[in-house]
């Protein structure tokens, strides 16, 4: 682990991003050392920071610091984090020097019928807040996840799905989510909460590739109920087709998700 | 500064508080080496953690370190955080050890002006979002504040008001606010969004035992416009009269306001 290039697992407790969650964070799949979609996650991070008006960090001297963290690791996760860093006047953030965190962490191992038999879901109770000015955003704000990922601990729920306060379907707590109905695929456009995920780009693409039409559209509990398949998905996961929603529905593991599951696999 | 009562400025860089914003803080006026309001700063962290489920501290000891902190202080302020600690899976709280962090800062020397004239406020942009599980609480996922507070560089300008999304006067970006009609306080309930101040809670029990009836209502725009006095306050600077809400009114320090300031004096 590094902080601002020196190896160490601690940094400063005056730092925004423990004080004020006041930073961003990327999640990375680890294949033979090399971080997976780098460029895809870099305009995210870049972005993200663009629009907290932090300071963007140096792209090449991280990807140098993220090889060295996971050097040598066959499968791994690397974690980056960038904050405000320290300093400002209470919360207004005047001068400060960013901080960035690179981390090499274990590979999960996810069982495999999750993404061959798919998984059991449920619907989460809490509503994601409506924030313009953070939607889309993976930033160190993430008490609602936490709070979401708490209801539940039957390890047989794979996923819980979250929902704003008009009902719409947004993502999962640790994934996005995607209906596909009549040849189609729909996800929240996330225009008010949620995180745009990077494999959430991925499998657009790669639907728009293959002729799938793709609509950011939000999704509501019928849309949900009458879905012909139904898959969440992250960088580390890739696809996970749902087959049970709790209370909602029961849903094939379909040729679109197989389809959408084979292509990734390519790329 | 002290991180699980070993004197250091440094925690892990896993820990929750910085990963996800996962816990809660309190900022508190030093007199003489002594907390102010101590028991109701210890009531609303207690009830925080219950809320958010992190295991409370022990506020017998945490006062231990507070004192060992700030001993010999005529005046500064002590900040603590309570995290959630380190580990789970991901989002998932399990099996986490809470983290403490106390802290003794210099007094921030406020212009003597903001509480005799009164202060010029501004209407921020930033809407706050709504999620009642953690209105009140005096959580770390802080980032609206910071991005509320970004909004404006003029040193003239001491506090920005916060609207929801229904444009109801919620509170301002670091302090609580009261609006003052036909003899009566109004503030609002803090229900969707907002930190309940302990200094709010001492302002209405204060109004309470003058005979000042105090009402936990929403506050819109034309209420905040005809208001007959305005004023803010926290822990640190008490109360601030708001002589001008730009684009909004002007406002005089009138007489319920005094005599509120002058209850807090003299507790």
């Amino acid at each position: 682990m590094r902080v601002n290039g020196e190896i160490t697992d601690r940094i400063s407790a005056l730092d925004r991003g423990l004080l004020y969650g006041d930073g961003l964070f990327e999640t990375l799949a680890i294949v033979e050392g090399e971080p997976q979609h780098w460029s895809r996650h870099m305009v995210r991070l870049t972005q993200g920071c663009q629009r907290l008006k932090i300071t963007a960090p140096d792209v090449e001297k991280l990807l140098d610091e993220v090889r060295a963290c996971c050097a040598g690791k066959t499968s791994a996760v690397a974690k980056i984090i960038i904050t405000r860093g320290q300093g400002g006047r209470g919360y207004n953030p005047v001068d400060t020097t960013p901080t960035h965190i690179t981390q090499c962490i274990p590979w999960p191992e996810f069982p495999l019928e999750n993404s061959e038999q798919g998984i059991v879901a449920r619907v989460c109770d809490l509503r994601l807040a409506s924030q313009p000015l953070l939607a889309g955003l993976k930033h160190l704000n993430r008490l609602e996840s936490v709070l979401a990922r708490a209801e539940w601990t039957d390890h047989a729920i794979a996923e819980g799905l979250l929902r704003d306060n008009q009902g719409h379907y947004i993502e999962g707590t640790m994934s996005n989510l995607f209906i596909i109905k009549s040849g189609q695929l729909f996800t929240d456009p996330l225009q008010q909460c949620g995180v745009a995920g990077i494999m959430r780009d991925i499998v657009m693409a790669l639907a728009e590739q293959r002729g799938i039409r793709c609509f950011l559209r939000t999704i509501d509990e019928p849309q949900l109920k009458e879905a012909d398949e139904l898959f969440i998905c992250n960088s580390l996961i890739n696809i996970w087709p749902i087959r049970c929603v709790i209370d909602r529905g029961e849903y094939p593991v379909g040729p679109l998700t197989r389809q959408l599951q084979q292509a990734i696999k390519v790329i």
